[in-house]
């Protein structure tokens, strides 16, 4: 199978050290002067001149702060602290996490993308959706409970929302569709989340054909990425079509066409510029990594 | 490729008919003598005497219950009410759940399944999880809005955790696993959540090197199933790894061991006998779907 090149967000160099967050005397024995914290701007990273992540310790964060356990790295114990807001907004709408995404190395993107979806789903779980009561930070965050007095004592954990994002192939030509919320120019490919009761596969068939009106077959998994905003798993697919007519829903997009080998690496070649035919998902987008794959594979 | 066979839980006859969530008019005007409304018992199923599932009408639900919009079959509006409680323990645990399973053909099957996974989601989502407000079902039952009075507005969304289950491989011979929960006998894949900032790859490696301390390499997406206990994506994959000495996580594994391919065969051959070598995971699993491609692909 081509390659898809490296995905964003994926990669990270932080041992997830699973024993530890069960142990609460090991967690609580790493948590000292050596230990490091992640410096956060409410979810935004703080990164230096050499464009690295910014740690801090303990002594930086706030005595109160729910403290996440991110893991291992060199020898020494990882946090994040939980801020007071979290954000379920897409990355473009927020200019400077996509400054970060640009900026940082792939391993601290890594880093930072975890982080940022731990600490997050932490901040808007403070209550326990089954009784109400306050919830508390549980294994180095990795799980909160309903455990105050009172409460139902429900686990609670992070959570992880599977997505289908899928190429749509027509003899050679590709579906690519641009949502209203979109930047100007853009194109991308339909995306949709896997709902109770299905497989990726099915999920794939009825993203497109609700979106699109277009009936699928011969699905493929190519890859996956952890996507930060606020916590989904991109499972990146590729399918086939019989159907060329699009009937399009225009709820969810604005417009779909069928786009030729060459116009997707135009797009490809001149992302960001106002020359190609449209504008393509950046290299952080598990779309783009799927475009490659594709130009590679129709290359072959 | 070889074949999984079919896949329990997947292959759902209804339409889900996403445009009818969202459109509040087409939706009541669904609701009348026509719709039919899932017989449960709390979470379980009613079968009739030809192992059917049971539908009602509204007449039978109580006028403050909760109706989930399963979506249109037979051009009539299929919905399920949400029970007073969830229950979030293994199938296994649950016999009247698990003789359903066996009893119901695949399609009823796949409708149990979605069915079951959203009202339990309902019910053990009545409060807002940002604010501890009480929350109210919206689009038909695919959303929950904290929008009572002095609510924070939040929009929650029905939950799917990514779950790897994951083959291991080394020179023919598979590694399989028992945790002390399981009923005796039984060993099946090793399998674990998927969690923030990481890839269905990184995710198998992780949970292979965590419960059996062994390090695999090219990892292969096989297939998924939607498992409604209460709500898992099963994403099935295969990999390889060059070392065989186990080192077990005693907290998650009581055993676990390489089976040849005809101790695998003769298991699969023998399932809830005493006979094979081990007890082998039943049909309803995508672990039995798993070990049937791998007979398969060995076979060849």
């Amino acid at each position: 199978m081509p390659a898809t090149g490296p995905i964003a967000f994926a990669g990270s160099p932080i041992d997830r050290a699973d024993h530890i967050r069960v142990d609460d005397d090991a967690l609580a024995g790493l948590m000292d002067w050596r230990a490091k914290v992640l410096a956060l701007d409410g979810l935004l990273p703080q990164i230096d001149d050499m464009g690295g992540l910014v740690w801090g310790n303990l002594a930086d964060v706030p005595q109160e702060a729910e403290l996440v356990f991110l893991g291992m790295m060199d020898d020494k114990a990882h946090f994040a602290a939980v801020p007071d807001g979290g954000d379920t907004g897409p990355a473009f709408a927020m200019p400077r996490a996509w400054q970060a995404i640009q900026q940082l190395s792939p391993q601290d993107l890594a880093i930072y993308g975890g982080a940022r979806s731990l600490v997050d789903w932490h901040a808007r779980h403070q209550f326990c959706a089954k009784c109400g009561g306050k919830t508390k930070l549980a294994k180095g965050g990795w799980q909160r409970n309903c455990s105050f007095d009172g409460g139902c004592g429900a686990q609670h954990f992070p959570r992880t929302d599977p997505v289908t994002i899928m190429l749509v192939e027509n003899n050679g030509k590709l579906l690519l569709g641009r949502q209203p919320r979109f930047p100007a120019r853009a194109f991308s490919a339909l995306a949709g989340f896997v709902e109770p009761g299905e497989t990726i596969e099915e999920a794939v068939a009825r993203e497109v054909h609700e979106e699109a009106g277009l009936r699928v077959h011969d699905v493929e998994y190519i890859a996956t990425q952890p996507w930060p905003f606020p916590s989904q798993l991109m499972i990146g697919c590729y399918s086939k079509t019989d159907e060329t007519e699009i009937t399009l829903d225009v709820e969810e997009l604005e417009e779909a066409r069928w786009f030729t080998r060459e116009e997707v690496q135009h797009a490809m070649d001149t992302i960001g510029s106002e020359e190609g035919p449209f504008n393509a998902p950046p290299p952080a987008a598990i779309a783009h990594s799927l475009l490659k794959w594709w130009l590679e594979k129709e290359g072959a």
